[in-house]
Formats: structure tokens, C-alpha cells, sequence
């Protein structure tokens, strides 16, 4: 597989999905990339920090912030393995990223017990958003999209949130 | 004014956001309660930590799970000086946070140029949440909820984002 390719950083982000999973942490992993380099790679810490907040792409946004010395990641690309909630989405509006990249739809997160789908129906009462600016979020296919899920469901010990 | 009533929490989440713009920050503040005692106690750190995601209520949020070592909040109050935006809203969800207060309407947010209002609009599709649990989040009317953005908008150096 080429580098610097969607399909390059939507892996990786999987990867650090996984290897969240393998830490104890939820499946789901961020990266952003500036001008073709990583600024920020992430996992959800949620659990681990005792942070509701501390989602990948919410994580990503802080690391890229504090690496580039700003709060607006307007020339950034976000890739997230799993399609972002709307507190991740709300987030990345405010930080005016102006592309974001997922693999995994939000019914995967559902699948395996996430809230994402019930906190996007009370706020935006349908579970996608209703009027985002279109091309801002858009779909990957990729073959690994659901390994992280799988990791989680196979992890007995799973701490739910 | 009584102690532990809502509206003395309220004016503590303001004074909190009087002070963070006289710190170079946001207008904004947050107070969590449980039992009676303040758990947390935060202000928007946006422009001082490069930080998108670091509005009052999100930093408040962190605070507390950081001191009570838990993710799940569900036996506190989340007390704002502003009607708290798509993304607090969101996290404050995740957290399990069952009751929310705040002072100034979104409206107010809107009014000294933040995004708030924009940002619903393009998740909800309108100002405010579609389908939200009814009594979760309340407004109650405070005598000085203009006065941080009194503050900001007489700041000539604020940094906006």
C-alpha cells in the first residue's frame, strides 16, 4: 500500500484502534495529517484518563493543537477509524478541520454497545447530522474496519462507557 | 444569596467566566456539584492551551472525572454560565451528566460573535437539540449572565475562535 494515501492513514488510525483495545482502552483510533505528515495519532482514553471527553478524534485535535501551537487545524485532515460521534464532530467544527476521513460507520460502534447512535438521535433527532456542509465527512471502505470491534468483543474484561 | 441553591452555583460558573476573559480567555465558565460540594471549577482555556475542544464545560467535565476517578458522572450537576453548545452538550451526554443549568441563552454566544449557534444549526438543522430528554438541561435566569460577554466585548485584544 502507498503512503500518504486516505487508505494509508484510515490503517492507521485502525491500528492504534486495535492497540487501544490491547491497552484496556475503547476500539477507536485518530490521526491527523498536515501537509502530507502526521500531526497526532490517538486512541480513545476515555476509561483509562477518567475523561468522557477523551474519545481518538477529540484526543488527536489536543496533540495536533499543542504540536502546531493553535487551536484552529484548518489546513488538517482528520482520519478516524470509526465514524465520529457528535461530540467528536462538534469538536472538529470548532477546530474548523475541513476534511474528515472514517472507516467503520456508526452502526458498527452501535453493534458492539456504543452510544454514539442514541446521543446523535436526542440531539439531532435522526442519527446522522442534518445539515452539514457537504464533503466535510465522508466514508472509506477499508478491508480492516471492523477488526478493532472485534478485539473489543473478544476482550472479556472490556470496561464499558 | 443562600449557598448551595442553583442560582449561587450559577454565579460562580459567571464569575468564573468574568474571570477568563480578564485572564485573555473565552467569556465562559463551569461548576460541577455533587452532594452539595463542588467537584470542579473551570474556565475556557481555547486560545491559552490550543485547544479546541477546552471550553468551560469540557474542561469542568475533565476536572471531575479526574477527582472523582470515574468517567460517569451521573450523580452531578453541570452548572454554565452559557447554554452549553453542540459539543459540551455531547460530551456532558457521555459523561451521564442528568441535570444541566445555565444562565445566558445561546443567542448571547451568538450575539458577541462565537460559533455556537452556526455549528447547531448545521448538526441539528436548528439552534437547539431535536430530541433531547425533557429536563436535562434548564435555563434560569441570573441577574449578571451578560456580564463575560460585557466583558469580552469591551476586551479590545480578545483573541476569537
Amino acid at each position: 500500500m502507498t503512503a500518504n494515501t486516505h487508505e494509508y492513514y484510515l490503517k492507521k488510525a485502525i491500528a492504534l484502534a486495535v492497540d487501544s483495545v490491547q491497552r484496556g482502552g475503547g476500539p477507536f483510533g485518530a490521526v491527523i495529517v498536515r501537509d502530507g505528515k502526521v500531526v497526532a495519532e490517538a486512541w480513545n482514553q476515555v476509561t483509562a484518563q477518567h475523561d468522557a471527553s477523551a474519545h481518538a478524534e477529540v484526543a488527536a485535535i489536543r496533540k495536533a493543537g499543542a504540536a502546531l501551537g493553535r487551536h484552529h487545524l484548518d489546513d488538517c485532515v482528520l482520519y478516524a477509524s470509526c465514524e465520529p460521534c457528535p461530540m467528536c464532530l462538534a469538536t472538529a467544527l470548532w477546530a474548523h478541520i475541513p476534511r474528515i476521513y472514517f472507516a467503520a460507520p456508526h452502526s458498527e460502534a452501535a453493534r458492539v454497545g456504543f452510544a454514539d447512535t442514541h446521543i446523535a438521535e436526542q440531539l439531532y433527532g435522526q442519527a446522522r447530522p442534518v445539515a452539514l456542509t457537504e464533503g466535510l465527512v465522508s466514508q472509506l471502505k477499508v478491508p480492516d474496519a471492523s477488526m478493532p470491534f472485534e478485539a473489543w468483543l473478544a476482550r472479556v474484561d472490556r470496561v464499558e462507557y
